[in-house]
């Protein structure tokens, strides 16, 4: 990487941040400038315009997701274990320092939903990778035989993304402390419901998902 | 009501459209005076200012709510057929045309979640009385027999507000043509695993929800 896009990524750091506390539609080329006390042309140079720079902020954020959540989960065997890695990295994701204001698809999404462009459908494309993740893991879960055989992959990856939402909504908008506790517990009802052989896992506790959701 | 009244009450209805299709943020007082046609002067004379506006676009949905989805789901029995009624009657309310973005709440939970002030306050008591009702209905269906006695209606309330929240994003953002499909199985999923005598419904073909997503 040379200096221009050492910089470049730095800014869209900062940029991915802004974006999560106060939405795309906030982020604008000047705020970004004064807050990183650039001038506004030399900004301008990096990123042409608003709606570039939109599509690489959702860039940035994908890169940083893939990093931090859908790699690492690979790790964990195929089946139940990687689904609940996913969904254990999620977490850790979305209070991450790095998007102080919860997940910045999430955000994205609800800002985006009406306005069509290039930044709305990058995220369509993003969101349906992200679903299809996870119907993939599932389906190595039936193939594994964790899962049953007539489990609907999509079906579940849906139940699981909005059991992300409804964690997000608690934990930002009402500060719900019993946020962490909603999620871990609506994963367990799905993962309890097309478990091939029930109850193996019930009598296993709950794995620590981490900090309290704040 | 006086004329002054009908004359607010005809302003807030346009602005709750304005707010489900570009959110509270997009909603100035000059930019709603523009869509009337009405002065700028005119209409601080309402409203005061902008904050003031939001909290009453919010409680003017909430009355909506409550009039076409909270009041005449009493009218269904109580308990699964009453929570059933529920999510037919949100749906309908997510597509009426007087919210043509969507869900207002939905989108302003997004918006606000940052944003502390009145507005905010508002639409966090206005959630915790949706969730309230949701678990009230839950409770009796647990008295009445149609639901487990070890049901956790909360978390209960919370899965079935997940699962709007899944629906909003996949037919809002997504566009997806199985919105609606997807939200029925996890209604389905949630009263399958709560319901007293299993299998008591699952011959019952499910109710239409209405029109398909879009």
């Amino acid at each position: 990487m040379g200096k221009g896009e050492l910089t470049r990524q730095a800014i869209l750091e900062r940029a991915v941040a802004l974006a999560s506390a106060n939405g795309l539609e906030g982020l604008t080329i000047g705020k970004l400038a004064t807050t990183l006390g650039l001038s506004k042309s030399g900004l301008f140079a990096h990123f042409q315009s608003k709606e570039a720079l939109e599509v690489q902020v959702l860039e940035a954020a994908a890169a940083r997701f893939v990093d931090i959540v859908v790699k690492p989960a690979l790790a964990a065997p195929r089946g139940e274990p990687r689904l609940r890695r996913l969904l254990e990295l999620w977490l850790g994701w979305s209070r991450s320092q790095w998007i102080p204001g919860g997940c910045v698809f999430l955000s994205a999404a609800f800002e985006l939903r009406e306005r069509p462009g290039p930044a709305r459908d990058r995220l369509v494309a993003l969101q349906a990778d992200w679903l299809d993740t996870l119907a993939t893991c599932v389906r190595t879960g039936i193939t594994n035989g964790d899962f049953r055989p007539d489990t609907d992959a999509e079906q579940v990856a849906h139940e699981f993304h909005s059991a992300t939402l409804g964690y997000h909504h608690a934990a930002r908008l009402l500060r719900d402390p019993l946020a962490e506790v909603r999620l871990q517990q609506s994963f367990e009802n799905i993962v309890t419901r097309i478990r091939s052989q029930p109850g193996r896992e019930a009598s296993r506790p709950h794995p620590s998902l981490g900090e309290p959701a704040h």
